[in-house]
């Protein structure tokens, strides 16, 4: 072992070769602080060339590696075990922007890049990079391809697995793969770009991305629409799909329980009705012609759905400050979560079609299994991708309802699977999951999964248990 | 052999098992009909669970299978070899529409169905099913997702890879993978769904898939836009893009010479200017709000690029008949190329900044190597797409050119790759060009598809001899 790191402080330079238990902490611990892991050393590599040396040196010790962008994973997917065997590889000095094309819409990337940076890039060329989530401030590209991060853009956008082009990705054997392709239209094998995206960092290490880019939009405008049930929220979907077409890019679910956290924690927002709603639509339209034909486009779908009594009411954002209020109210939802307690988290989707029916059969048989617990539902319901989050009862500790976790997984899971949903929408599996997922896939599916596994990755060096 | 025919036979009901040469023959020769293989049967079977059974038959007696759907691809993908030794295994039976759901915006089918009537079907629920090509009253579902299929309306929705959300696949060694999700974000382990599609039946065989609808657009605009250069073209495309954003829904680049060989071969069609241009844009705008509004865009694209120098002159349709009458001057090019004699053909893609150099600089490297040489240049300019086809001087015999094809396709070949591009945009490789991809790809690229094949078909008996 300290051979092996003498050769990582040759290779990197002494400062770049992290082990020093406090300056490695913040590798080792994940996002939401519930695990720390073990690591021989933190590796911080400056160049793909360097990434690539690494990993042959990393083999030749047989040293497993976990790749690390900006560790803001929900799924312990980014943070090693506690055997301490492992090296953490992280890309964030990997951060140049290598080229932004507006006429093929592209932006070349590397991994270690913020996705925000990379939102910025392509607005300085007037340009659209879609992707949107909460930690996009911290989170980077590598992380966001790794694990085919979604957002509240997918509707209109894609993942992100739909966002990029072409990969530079160094193998397991320390090759360099490049298939930095700016293209539309690419048929000439196996499609290994989106075989390594979504494989959280086990087939190999992305270091590169071309990232697609759109036209910005000329204007975009936000409404929250009250309703009364999940169904009705679906039938104003499609009214707003039939209106809008491709400009409607958000349409997020949010139940009165969600808000009234939200006023309770963060008392200087407030809900823009005056009697509360038992579910709200967080709609946004992002026009390429003009603001006011968005707002005639948006009250269109808001008189119409009116007129069907599918919502009970609308406020649509004047400005730009009413509709980042607007917006702050879904964005305070996890952090209003945390201020209340601990809950038991969710990150689910089904069909559509079956959304309200699930919320209903589902938040039936927990209360009968759970009384009392509390439903935290909000989510991007344009597609079928809720979170599901279940609070303790108002005179239970949340220690105590925690305990119960792995029950509340089952009705939900088991659930999720049986209106043909899947038990991680957006998150990946990482560690958190991978035994979960057992009870729901195939054994033909999790097969094919360990062929390439062992054919990509025969030592099972990367990213060891996570998602297999 | 004839054990392994008579198992066939129990299995499927004689009528399905074809070993007579004449009735076998349709599914031997390629659309193309340059090329005719051999087979021991052409295997129908009616079902998954049939697909499944004879895949293990083939397994036990190692019969190599060549998956066929409507027989329709142009690079020898669905075709046998001339030993003899395999199967032809015709998808066409199972030809089902297994599902529609309007709310989920979802048709699930089975691999035979023709994708003409996966458009009908999704039309009759008031949805879009955007895939669009020359073939679509033959081809099928299996065979547009085996190739990965683009086709004209790829700019807005994205090739076959992005209007597929899950899939069914009896894997080599005859078992089923369900993977037919209708799910919009999933994230729960390797994409295998986008490693079967695309992969041209060497992996296994696509029986069912989950397809993505979209709201039926309520009016379709089409124009042919007239111009000097294919870089007016490019400029042309970024003020349609600009100005129209996701109702641009198509941008065809048609040159001079190929509208003539139309006109010359089939005089009922009529160039609606008076007068030639060097280029044509064809333009569709599909309008989710109004055939009003689709029409003042239209409009507004084509007064900015003929108020910006960038276009010479356009006529938008006014009628249906009129659209149709634009879009059969497309539609007629490769039949007029046929008429014409023998030419050859490349489908090749390059970002699409590099689009108006790659023309330019190839073409004069033709004229060059292959004096007077015509260049039949045509495509899908907004995906950076051209069918770049190269016809006979006007003075040597078509057979003599076509003898110089391997000089041709050196020329075209290594401009596409200094340009960053593809040598297979959209028909994939096939037995055609799996030679010819091995002087582009890197051989980290070809050793990762070579080990994902030896891990999932470790007899090779898939479809040998295509792709790899």
């Amino acid at each position: 072992m300290s051979n092996f790191l003498d050769q990582c402080r040759t290779l990197l330079g002494t400062q770049y070769v992290i082990t020093s238990e406090s300056e490695m902490e913040p590798y080792l611990i994940d996002w939401r602080r519930r695990f720390t892991g073990k690591a021989c050393a933190v590796l911080r590599p400056g160049s793909t060339d360097e990434v690539a040396a690494i990993v042959k040196l990393c083999n030749a010790a047989r040293v497993p590696i976990v790749p690390q962008g900006g560790n803001t994973g929900l799924v312990l997917g980014s943070v090693p075990d506690q055997s301490g065997t492992a090296a953490v590889l992280s890309l964030t000095r990997l951060n140049r922007i290598r080229a932004v094309d507006p006429v093929n819409n592209t932006l070349t990337v590397e991994a270690g890049c913020i996705l925000e940076r990379a939102q910025e890039e392509a607005r300085r060329v007037g340009r659209l990079f879609p992707l949107s989530l909460a930690a996009q401030g911290s989170c980077t590209i590598g992380g966001n391809l790794s694990t085919n991060a979604g957002g509240t853009a997918v509707l209109r956008y894609g993942n992100m697995r739909d966002l990029c082009l072409g990969l530079e990705v160094v193998t397991p054997q320390g090759d360099i793969w490049n298939g930095l392709r700016g293209l539309r239209k690419d048929n000439t094998g196996y499609d290994l770009r989106d075989l390594f995206i979504g494989a959280e960092g086990t087939l190999g290490i992305i270091t590169a991305a071309v990232l697609k880019l759109f036209p910005a939009p000329k204007a975009q405008l936000t409404a929250l629409a009250a309703m009364q049930t999940p169904e009705d929220a679906l039938n104003f979907l499609t009214i707003a799909q039939d209106e809008c077409g491709a400009i409607l890019t958000g349409f997020e679910l949010i139940s009165d329980v969600c808000l009234q956290l939200v006023i309770k924690h963060f008392p200087h927002l407030q809900l823009p009705f005056a009697q509360p709603h038992l579910q709200y639509v967080l709609v946004e339209l992002s026009d390429s012609e003009s603001e006011d034909h968005a707002m005639s486009m948006l009250e269109a779908v808001i008189s119409r759905a009116l007129e069907e009594s599918v919502i009970e009411d609308a406020v649509v954002a004047s400005s730009i400050a009413q509709s980042r209020a607007l917006w702050a109210l879904r964005e305070h939802i996890p952090l209003a979560q945390a201020e209340e307690g601990k809950n038991i988290k969710h990150d689910i989707s089904v069909p559509i079609s079956n959304i309200a029916n699930f919320i209903r059969e589902t938040d039936d048989l927990l209360q009968q299994a759970f009384p009392g617990c509390r439903m935290v539902t909000f989510g991007h319901l344009g597609d079928g991708n809720l979170h599901y989050n279940v609070s303790a009862p108002v005179d239970v500790q949340d220690e105590t309802f925690i305990l119960r976790q792995p029950e509340v997984n089952r009705v939900v899971h088991d659930n999720v699977h049986r209106f043909g949903g899947s038990i991680s929408a957006e998150h990946g599996l990482g560690a958190l999951k991978r035994n979960e997922i057992t009870q729901y896939k195939s054994d033909v599916e999790l097969q094919l999964m360990r062929n390439i596994k062992n054919a990509l990755d025969p030592l099972n060096l990367m990213n060891p248990g996570k998602i297999l």
